[in-house]
């Protein structure tokens, strides 16, 4: 039997690195992607593009409205403004306990579907300065999700795989090439056009470009 | 300022008594519900009632069908059977990584709303045996949560209550009607029909009616 794993799938450029890895790494793949009311709705349909040129078993897009209503972030709140400058610790596009939420659902899912494995692009190096990236992170939820399901109690233990974790966006970029991601397919702006086009101005954009320069690789995004 | 703390509240008899408990403890309160398409719809009106009855700040019903959608449990999908008989180690009508999801909306809340109170009415002695009931689960998911927040690392720390883990049933229900709690409005039934009564024959309902009668308290849960 082909091994099985989940990717957490944003459309985004590391989620796309991450898919392209675990394909390489010849796993049956699931996608699961989130819709939280996220500016960058443009992503999710990245995410679907993505999911479907890598011939995934089946792509899930999970409702998370309640979350983005909790409201607390510029990525889902339209009163707070999306910073252009960088240079806060956690900037305001931080979501409360986001990836804390979408691993909690994989968790679910990969129960349901009888999988251990579970991919995510989370970086510790170039990030955005989310506590929910870290190492330490990972690890903490990893052993309270081997306690929390029927299947770990029973034998299957949960596994994340976090292949970035230690890259630059640079080294990121670089081992995506190599694995032939299209880059041009995959939304990093916080505020993307409908077309996925990017405004070139946002932290997200700001790193994204400088991981492209430093990885010398021609930059394939599109912007507005 | 006086102490505030989000409690999770099904509408059955245990989130009930951690209710009265928290309302005792002089916190001003967030109540937390989730639809997640499980059976006993008429938990969620018990606990509108009870969130109202309490005066809560606010009372939040997270839509959840996502998880109910994902399958895996005799709550939420139609093609498995309740069980009426128990004896099973993890019955079926454990439901795939619900508190971890459950609990990871209360983190969000949490954050948004400054507070690093929980209060959650898991127990460890007449439970059904779910894994992410145990205080090794509880303990786990403190320390993940209070790494994966930006309020805690900026030092609001995160706290779960579980007031009534070590408690039989018959302890929770002497403890709950000393707190004057009226156990008529809530629903434990895996099967009630709209107006909230019970089966009288599910496993849940067993374990009530053993918890009054061990109690010495009258029973007051509406049968059909």
């Amino acid at each position: 039997m082909s091994k099985a794993a989940i990717v957490l799938l944003s459309g985004g450029m590391d989620s796309a690195t991450v898919l392209a890895d675990a394909v390489q790494q010849d796993y049956m793949l699931y996608a699961l992607s989130f819709d939280y009311g996220q500016r960058h709705f443009s992503e999710l349909n990245a995410a679907r593009l993505l999911a479907q040129n890598a011939r995934v078993v089946e792509h899930r897009v999970i409702d998370l409205s309640a979350l983005g209503d909790l409201g607390g972030s510029a990525l889902t709140d339209k009163a707070i403004a999306v910073p252009e400058h960088g240079g806060e610790a956690i900037p305001v596009t931080y979501v409360p306990a986001r990836n804390t939420v979408f691993l909690s659902y994989a968790l679910a899912w990969a129960e349901v579907l009888g999988i251990g494995d579970v991919f995510i692009g989370v970086n510790a190096v170039d990030y955005s300065g989310y506590p929910d990236c870290r190492p330490e992170f990972i690890r903490a939820f990893t052993v309270m999700a081997n306690l929390a399901t029927k299947a770990a109690v029973q034998g299957q233990p949960f596994r994340l795989h976090t292949p970035l974790m230690d890259m630059t966006k640079a080294q990121i970029i670089r081992h995506g090439s190599e694995l032939g991601v299209d880059y041009s397919l995959t939304v990093s702006c916080y505020q993307a056009d409908a077309q996925g086009r990017a405004c070139g101005h946002c932290d997200s954009c700001r790193l994204r470009s400088e991981g492209f320069a430093a990885a010398g690789v021609d930059d394939s995004t599109r912007y507005c």
